[in-house]
């Protein structure tokens, strides 16, 4: 793995080879640099010493003789901290080096392998999704050396800027050394360019054996060499790490320098480094260290005013002021808060709990399980680990990729990509190349991809990022906030009150869904009906029965009170995630859902008297069974025809979606009456798993990761194995004889570059995601289209074990 | 239906063609009985008039002229009761009853198809799982007139005894009658042996019909016949309706008699009827009305004291007096007042919620779902629709199969054939019939029959019932209702504790596995660990929250509660049902999963010690992945070896439970490391549909039976659509390339007649139901081994759909 690959120079050096080889070269302080080196990796590598350990040791050489630098050292000298590593190693390690290069190069490839066991090795694994069986491999290379003398050195090269992909020779090199002092920085490195001068020779072979490698590889190389006596040697390459805005520029040079297609340009880059460019960053240049890290869970940098709740983060927004809302964790009704927010900051909740999912979709840089975090609501504190840290109103900072929390303000830097798609800025160099390959996608891509918005900025937004339609508009965030009693009062509610909250909620609905089947511009809009939990909608069991209680303790008990605690325990659930929602409420509580289904109408008819296009779709949420979508579809049929008395009929298509297991079983049967199939597979993967989301981020998800038993959570990427099989089925159910109707995803998998992989796999139609990761969804569908049915493991995957393979040496 | 028949007799009848009867048969008074009687079946069938009404205007025209027999009314009379019937079906339906007799009959048939779509069939359709779309067929039939004179009658014959199954003839018969006047009582009928003096020609030639149809059908047969004088007319026969005790009775008698062979005799009865004769009956000869009827939740009749709480019926038993436990709802925490009780009653929930279940598991008669129920508590009253009608400690009886609920005390008559099974007293004529056929049931059966049993009581009972095996034992319910503090000790407590906990657990389940595998003398034991969501085990947060508020409020808190409260809000869960349970929790928290694992090897090396043989099984609850099992597989092993060095190594297997969806799809991975595999239907369906059982049961589970969702509730018969499509990818995993793992049903489903085809019909093994359902789980295995493949329409809902075919002509 980059920065972690173990390497010991100078093996087969003992007692008695160092001689021989201070007698072959005539060089005896080469042959004692050559040893005491080995010396120090071996006891890294084999004995685990701390290389601060070995620096100890070398600085006390040479602060007794004087000197700064190593390239003072005498022979003896160097023989003195060769004896002092000898040594070292012996304390630490309880055993001598061994003398016997067998048996040196024996201890040497173990090490090699069981690095691969290291838990530092595992962690990284794990975050690069690499499989823990695959293992690493071992090479011997005879040794040159770079420290033969003042006509020697190691340096690394780039074909192409690694930072920014600029052409033109790139890297460092170092006379006198080995490659670990160019790496390591115990002497300033110079500037590749400066190698013309010093050796002009080796500088023109390098030159161009750069080009024949770049040539070879189609793609920029990383090489490391050294010059033995003049001679240059090539010890590596491999093709080189880079940055995501060197990875555009470069997969677009090497197209228009003809060395490869736009094809092979697309598989270059990624959406993860895609995701990387959209979001605005922190400049870290005069950055301290930070407070704390948790988990980078939305990407980008934030900055601003600690809120505490909600409210205070909406009321310091509407003063002007850049708010971070911090919260043990976030609920539906926080959503204002975030809305009002620059960034979010959580104690508890993974990458998949409600705070990271909304500040994804909402492209707003969020860090989550901050476990030591502890909000005082009463002193408006914040702690970390019992210490209080921050207060209300601080100011801070925050990277949502790295999970870094900082004090105080630092620069961010605004992406050049995300403003010219959704301003139309023309900035910098990079936006180009990245429009260029999002062409590209968009030509070769099956996928059809659209978003998921509630609102018709989102809906522009997405418009802008490129979505072909909105596959999705949860119609329940129109009431979430301060519009949640909607609901409760339609439920809890009298027939006036209900009545009353009907008439107002299809009012409001009908404008907001006016108001976004415009902004989508004859673009298809799907409309879902209400799917949320009763929970999500009413008050808090536990807290209103507290409130009853010290009301009646205080004898300030009203009627009304106990009235509403009572009826919200009758409707109270074990498992709202498994009870009265989606169709199941618009079966039992059809008032709700023909509000909605006319509200939707209503809103097409506006439109179309004022001459906009539109293109309506319903969509029923949780159905299970056929008899379901069946009743639903009855009561849209009835609506529709009340609405098409009074202002012509309008027209729709009514599908399903596809979030339960046993959905997925009788897609077939779905089919022959949907018009689309979506598949909900947030909820399909809770159900195939019986995992609730929300509990298991908290209690158990990241421990099944450390203990193996899941890779990635499946929350994030889609289980293939899995929820795969059961995708797989409704694609097949979709298909059937005398039908073919499409499928889509919709959901937080729809925008993760693994998972559409897999859905392009699996044959799925269309990807539905949050605006902001529409850009990375026509991207990966693109490269998805050229990879699929190459290879059976999604092609992220494979980047990531590639690379890792390639690291391990 | 039975008892739904609609027939209209003398149809074509009006006031011309009635004088013209009465000149063909010379008879003035007949053609008129004969006009009055379609009138008023005419009136009722297709105006819709209540019987009431025409029965009024008879008993009027008879008090008017002072008889009190029908046969007294002369011709006048009568015509005088056909017009006044003639009068009241106009002024009850606004019309006339048309003179055209091809109208007529038009109307008749309109009303016999419609009745198809009338409430009351709905619900008895619901009732017995008949299909809302086979719709009824219409026979239009000549007249015979038994009421043409003296030497007329009609009656109906059995050719035995529907009651008792005893040979030889059973009727009645009325002369100078119709049939309906058989059937309805007005005048008490003769019995059929009485035919032989009255009419003796048409006894014998009826006799020798009744054979010829027994013959024919092979089976008992109900006739309808009709002497028109002196002439036998047989209008309808079909195979009779007959009591529980009378179809073992019958089947078995004429397997002897050589009609039938014993397959044959075993598809004449029903797992349904045999459950009848498992459960006390209430003795109802002098029973007034009942004061209130629920939903029969689990058979048998019980009769004891109210008690209103788990503790009141605990302490009540102990006193020695019979209890019935009347509850809202019960919880897992009433268990210890269920079994003191001996009867159920419960305001809310279904045949499925927890009181049904868990009453139907221990035989304990149950009557659930009376939602005009309230309790208070502070006045230790029921009351029905908010009027009080009982008082704790008040004597009720009531019958789990009608869902009736008597004041006082009732007669029960204890179950034959379960003394015969349970206690091994030879009582009354049925139990052998019901032995023989049980035992040529385990002669055909493929599926294994065994027992889910959590102590050793159950566990020999169900070893009396015939029981292979306990396919589940569930360790939670041996810390259940005192004992839940274990866990909570053991997740909330200190380390101290903890351990302390742990070790009393292990003590107390070592000694609890030990009398299990002892009482199952060497069958095999399956025991699984923990696997209760979370929240049974603890307290609950609302509660424990009102209460510290108000101790906060009372300046009695102390930091213990205050911690206490902290802890059980950080485990809290929103969906507990899919939250930290099962082998999460064996992952997660592994010491509880060592210590339960440590008390079965060292119970069964108590066994072996003692010389008594054992045969045990673990298996792992909730497992979705490869990764869970192989993870709590190697600390079994780990627990196995350290057991091993001290006792020696106990045998075992090792199996999983398929709870998941997801389980399902990985079925062939988890079956190469299984030995054998659990389809834990309950979860399973939960998943696959995506309800909460508990919730839906009281939220909306009836009302989507009302408007045609669901036909029977998942949770009572298999879901053969969805549910079973997972069922059968578990069995085909099951048989994967190079293993052959058995494959059981544990679960409320595996003691289900309708789900035992379905399991037969897709392969799997065995079934493992509690105790009481081991006899009719035997049987119907029996049966669906002899079906199978023949139909793949469960059998259970065939017999149910002719019986309804049958009864509505």
């Amino acid at each position: 793995m980059p920065g972690m690959m173990d390497t010991i120079l100078d093996l087969g050096l003992n007692d008695r080879s160092v001689r021989g080889l201070a007698a072959a070269t005539g060089d005896e302080r080469f042959a004692h640099d050559c040893y005491r080196r080995m010396l120090q990796m071996f006891g890294e590598t084999v004995f685990g010493v701390p290389a601060a350990r070995f620096a100890d040791e070398l600085a006390a050489v040479k602060a007794a003789r004087g000197v700064e630098d190593d390239l003072d050292l005498d022979a003896a000298d160097l023989r003195e901290v060769a004896e002092r590593n000898k040594a070292l190693c012996a304390e630490i390690a309880g055993r001598e080096v061994p003398e016997d290069p067998r048996e040196q190069l024996d201890l040497a490839i173990e090490a090699v392998l069981a690095s691969w066991t290291t838990q530092r090795a595992g962690l990284y694994r794990r975050q690069h999704g690499i499989a823990d069986d695959l293992g690493t491999a071992v090479n011997v290379q005879a040794m040159v050396y770079g420290n033969r003398g003042t006509a020697s050195g190691s340096g690394v090269a780039f074909t192409r800027d690694p930072a920014t992909g600029e052409p033109g020779d790139y890297g460092d090199f170092l006379m006198t050394a080995q490659g670990e002092d160019v790496v390591s920085g115990v002497r300033t490195a110079m500037p590749l360019s400066q190698l013309r001068d010093v050796d002009p020779a080796s500088y023109r072979r390098l030159r161009s054996i750069m080009g024949t490698l770049e040539r070879h590889y189609r793609d920029m190389c990383d090489i490391e060499f050294t010059v033995e006596d003049g001679r240059l040697w090539i010890l590596q390459t491999r093709v080189g790490q880079r940055s995501p805005t060197a990875a555009f520029r470069i997969a677009v040079d090497l197209v228009d320098e003809g060395w490869i297609t736009e094809d092979e340009a697309l598989l270059m880059v990624t959406g993860e480094q895609l995701t990387q460019l959209l979001v605005p960053q922190l400049d870290l240049t005069s950055a301290g260290r930070e407070v704390v890290v948790g988990l980078g869970a939305s990407p980008g940098a934030a900055v601003g005013r600690i809120a505490l709740d909600s409210a205070t983060a909406v009321t310091m927004a509407g003063r002007g002021e850049d708010v971070i809302l911090v919260r043990s964790e976030t609920r539906p009704e926080d959503l204002p808060g975030m809305v009002a927010a620059k960034g979010v900051l959580t104690g508890r909740g993974g990458r998949t709990s409600h705070a990271a999912v909304v500040a994804r979709g909402m492209g707003l840089p969020a860090v989550c399980g901050v476990d030591a975090l502890e909000i005082d609501t009463d002193r408006r504190q914040v702690s970390l680990s019992g210490r209080p840290v921050f207060a209300e109103g601080d100011l801070i900072s925050l990277d949502g990729a790295s999970g870094q929390v900082f004090r105080g303000r630092h620069r961010t830097i605004a992406s050049e990509v995300t403003r010219w798609l959704d301003e139309g800025v023309d900035g910098g160099s990079v936006a180009p190349a990245v429009a260029r390959l999002l062409a590209h996608a968009d030509s070769v891509r099956r996928l059809g991809v659209r978003a998921n918005a509630d609102s018709a900025a989102d809906v522009s937004r997405a418009m802008r990022f490129g979505a072909e339609g909105i596959g999705l508009c949860r119609t329940e965030h129109m009431f979430l906030g301060d519009r949640r009693t909607f609901v409760e009062r339609v439920l809890l509610g009298d027939e006036v009150e209900r009545d009353q909250a009907l008439h107002e909620l299809t009012a409001l609905q009908r404008e907001g869904f006016a108001a976004i089947l415009d902004a989508a511009d004859g673009r298809s809009v799907t409309i879902r009906l209400l799917d949320a939990p009763l929970h999500e909608f009413l008050p808090d069991l536990t807290e209103l029965s507290v409130r009853v209680a010290m009301a009646r303790q205080q004898g300030s008990l009203t009627d009304a009170a106990v009235r509403r605690l009572a009826a919200v325990r009758r409707i109270h659930e074990e498992n709202p995630m498994t009870g009265l929602r989606g169709v199941r409420l618009a079966i039992l509580r059809p008032e709700l859902a023909r509000a909605q289904v006319s509200a939707a109408f209503e809103a097409a008819a506006d439109l179309r008297e004022r001459g906009r296009p539109f293109d309506l779709e319903l969509m029923v949420p949780l159905v299970s069974a056929v008899e379901e979508l069946d009743l639903v579809a009855r009561l849209v049929g009835e609506v529709a025809d009340e609405v098409a008395e009074r202002r012509g009929r309008v027209p729709y298509r009514l599908g399903t979606m596809v979030e339960t297991p046993r959905a997925a079983v009788v897609a077939g049967r779905l089919a022959e009456r949907a018009e689309f199939l979506s598949l909900g597979t947030n909820d399909l993967t809770q159900l195939t798993w019986g995992i609730s989301r929300d509990d298991a981020e908290r209690a158990f998800l990241s421990q099944y990761r450390e203990v193996g038993v899941l890779r990635t959570s499946p929350f994030e990427s889609i289980d293939r194995e899995g929820v795969g099989a059961l995708v797989a089925m409704t694609v097949s159910g979709a298909r059937g004889t005398g039908h073919r109707v499409p499928v889509g995803v919709c959901g937080e998998h729809a925008g993760d570059p693994t998972s559409i992989h897999v859905f392009e796999e699996l044959g799925v139609d269309y990807v539905s995601c949050s605006p902001f990761r529409i850009p990375v969804a026509r991207l990966e569908a693109g490269r998805a289209a050229l990879l699929h049915p190459a290879t059976a493991e999604p092609p992220g995957r494979s980047d990531a074990v590639r690379d890792g393979l390639v690291g391990a040496r």
